[in-house]
């Protein structure tokens, strides 16, 4: 298995320079993108010995879905970008191995396709200003079988992406389209993002779906413990640093977070995560689930649909292995004394 | 936008090496140049979500000034060297953009000339020893319709510039003069600092003058606690690292001086501040305005007044983008837990 | 004498590079073998003047074995691939010495044939999933002589090592064989990592043998609390790095380990130990004795059983040398005071 | 002036590569040589303002000498190897800058030669094992005139200095002699080193001499303590990292060792100490005066006795400079709050 940065390294030799770059990148300096890797680094285990962990489960239900391990796939835009298969590509090796997906808005194919592979789906939604064409998409990504809504709320505005300012990446090459962004009419629109938006956002979406929302982006321990009252999971992330340069990285806010949470829901975490001991490190400092972005679009580009599915049984061999190094049998035997 | 670090190569790709030196360098080996943006690096932001802000403001008023934004120009010599327009070219872009200009006893061009601009001035005074000619100087400026007096304290004796000291930098080129340092006959005089000076300047300077009486160079709380009893605001600085080389970083500093003034007079801070999250986090941290220097001298060094506007316009938008991003609708919105 | 670094550089020369990366290499990314190191630099002493220390005594009884130093070969696999000599050269060097060998149960050659050197001789062990076998030999070492048993705890699974997964190292080369892994009728056998195993394992092999029994692997103080009540010591490790990386270094891992332990058991650590100011260190925080690993492979590489000799020499004239400078006459008086 | 390093460059070029690297060099990896200096440039000042420090005063008593600045000369060995003046050319500096010569007992001239320049000198100790001959040497200081016995007790056995053992450095080149080692028969001795001393040495040394006794060497507070009730100044010292290399830094340890002083005494510190804001620095947190050593070394192979009485000038308009930055009139106005 090549490491995380063999496997960016070749997803960049099969990437247009400037996807590789939309990709890759984060806004300002990309503090924020280094710093969510270097908290992980940070981190040390001490390991429990003589536990009887002679076989690992690593299976976890979240708001009602089954995954074979407690990981997603964090939303991230324009698959097809990464390779023609596109979203169904990558939502089939997540079918494959058993893990949730969760869909971009700003996916490059429909959601019906994408759902068509079987699956487990939650659909990640920017709340748009006109309410009639949210209802639309929810009702659409409702009916194509996904079972959770995923609300990004860390984008009152749009991030500052140098390496896109530089490239003059701001369209999507002909041909593709966010094709869940289409009206009922089939007339595509942009994503809006709104400034105004504020926790009222929570019933408006409740009156349109019955779905489990899970707040994503997430990071202060005030807003976790308003969320806690008013959604069904949180999903700590700081939008893998392409929002606000300079946040907090996603690991060192979490446990001021689970500490906010007192358990009430979830806490998913992403940002950074990119080995079994990440995973481990973060489950045991209170998530219930951790969500990895960029690695599946290199997966995806270095080896399409095939490249993320081994991506994901790595993922799961690497985590259960260390996991049974950890003393730990289940993702709920760990315990945040086994990190320094 | 350039970067910060694109501004300043392109300011010195125009700037005589000496004189790009003096704008650049600081004392000793320059640890607090350094230090003050690195302390910026060193904080992380924990954005709030959900906030509505829709609508920014940024508008400020500090000692009765109207400002666009919590964003001054902190006083530099020289304008000329930097490019011939001057202060006057300087003035011109901050009354464009709405900000007030600290206007450098050290200035290469008359206050009446600078104050013409229409810009909100402030008159940054080193006390003079010489009692007649500190009441003309002041008087001078306050005619000129300058708002405040910004008296820096940090410099009983002048900074050892090692730079400088290299470079055989001690006297402006033929033609170039500190235009406010004339005496009633017009005749030059130098700057003197004076290491005897204490805290009677303040009344020295309350019985020459009406004007809201700024000072500029507090580092340490227990002087803040004197200030706050004597003067109408505080300006937390050292002197960019040009004075005392190993003095604490502004930003470090400013925790420690915000508790002890306790609301009771206006905090501002200089140094190292390049961004809009390097504002936000002043902000956040208690400051109710910053200072920018070196950034006006490479603005100006490299685009003239036209760079200046740019770069006061780009800040006004960074700062506009970032409170969005952190959940603020305007600067009084930024608390400290928004920092770590 | 030359430098660890030195040392390690010189085997390097004499080995295949695939042998050299086994036995310098560690799991993952290696942090926790860079960890190791980094810890003892971490740490400064504190001296004590005037403490009369003209002959220092380095003696040390651990579990009834009499060493001429806190010091002990720790287990490593595999000598004959660093000198024809094997495990009898490192144990002839071990008896020369005065310091304990604990012999791996990966040795290349019969535990017999290495204790016919008179070396005082512990036995490692993987606890084996076949009883019977598991039975026997511990039997043989028992018989053999070696007076102490060290069961490896960190290994419920084989560590994933990236330069050996690089370098196919897999087997032995032809000729060479764990000579201790062979049934009652001499057919070899694979060492089995059991990941069942739990703390039964010690009543398992109490009823096995007399010898007294030290828990290798050790780093987390709930664990050395239990183990304090079960077995004859502990010895704190992470395996060199070689097991899971990310595991907490050592020296950072004894304190807590002490202070859990509560003097009941000896405490024993290795990792990183490279000179005499390394073991200071962590004798003065409470290690009873520490172990060697890799620079015993070295020396053996780079010299034969001279060079692991002329090493274990100079660590005792070197402890001998930096006990005098910190003002202790004895290992039992460096205390915790003396290092921050 | 010269910064440190380029004053270090310049001395090298004049110097014996061997004799440079012993000047330099420092015991094991010189952690403690580097950490020295790392020390003063981890701290930074809070300077005060508006403190009316138009006339500096650094003058300083200590023992009864007056110095013109709390800075002396620490004991360096072999000046005749750095400049033919030898430690006479380094006292005749001393004598015209005011400030007190700690004579090494390794000088290469005689005490008596170096005593008339008129300079105010502390004479250095190794206490001798040899009653009569340590008995003639702390005679003929205090017969030179020299004003204190400087007890050096960090040295229970000689420091391993890797740059020596490589460049074989053991003697003394021809015509060169440690004069003040010699017999009342004018034999030369070698110094010898005494790890079995103890604290009954400050009374050996009492019955031999009316001098006030500074004890050199001591770090650990529990010493500190001890010392304030026997000997008359303790100087913190690490010997310049030529002893026991991982030894805490000098500026690390004085806090502590200050606490535990309470007063008493005075407290001495060397090590690391290059520029004005060191030496502020270390007044600050509670030195009496600092002590420096490799710099006069330097400053006499770069420049002879010119070059150490250039330094000295530079050192006093330094701290003088420094002081009034800082608000400080005297060294007793610096205090600890102006350090973090």
């Amino acid at each position: 298995m090549r490491t995380p940065a063999e496997l960016a390294a070749a997803a960049q030799a099969n990437l247009e320079p400037a996807h590789g770059d939309f990709f890759a990148g984060g806004a300002g300096q990309e503090r924020t993108v280094r710093g969510n890797e270097a908290a992980f680094e940070a981190r040390r285990i001490v390991p429990r010995v003589l536990r009887g962990v002679g076989e690992r489960d690593l299976r976890t239900t979240l708001l009602g879905t089954e995954m074979s391990m407690p990981l997603l796939l964090s939303p991230t835009a324009f698959h097809r970008l990464a390779h023609p298969s596109g979203e169904e590509g990558t939502a089939g090796a997540a079918a494959a191995e058993g893990v949730v997906m969760v869909v971009s808005m700003a996916a490059t194919q429909p959601i019906e396709r994408i759902a068509a592979t079987g699956a487990a789906l939650w659909f990640q939604l920017y709340p748009q200003p006109d309410a009639e064409f949210e209802k639309h998409v929810v009702g659409r990504a409702e009916k194509a079988g996904c079972r959770a809504l995923v609300v990004t709320v860390d984008s009152p505005v749009y991030g500052r992406r140098e390496r896109d300012l530089r490239n003059g990446f701001t369209d999507l090459p002909p041909g593709l389209a966010c094709e869940n962004m289409r009206d009922a009419d089939g007339r595509p629109r942009d994503i809006a993002m709104d400034p105004a938006l504020t926790w009222n956002v929570v019933g408006r979406l409740r009156a349109l779906t019955g779905l489990p929302i899970v707040l994503k982006g997430v990071l202060h321990p005030a807003d976790a413990r308003i969320a806690a009252d008013r959604v069904d999971a949180i999903l700590v992330s700081n939008h893998g640093g392409r929002q606000l340069d300079g946040t907090i990285a996603t690991l060192d806010a979490l446990p001021a977070v689970v500490a906010a949470v007192e358990g009430r829901i979830p806490v998913l975490l992403d940002g950074g995560v990119r080995r079994g001991t990440d995973i481990l490190t973060a489950l045991a400092l209170g998530a219930d689930a951790v969500g990895i972005g960029r690695p599946v679009v290199w997966a995806l580009a270095a080896g399409g649909p095939a490249g993320v599915r081994d991506l994901l049984a790595h993922l799961r061999g690497d985590l259960d292995h260390v996991l049974a190094l950890a003393g730990a049998k289940r993702p709920a035997d760990l315990t945040a004394d086994l990190i320094v």
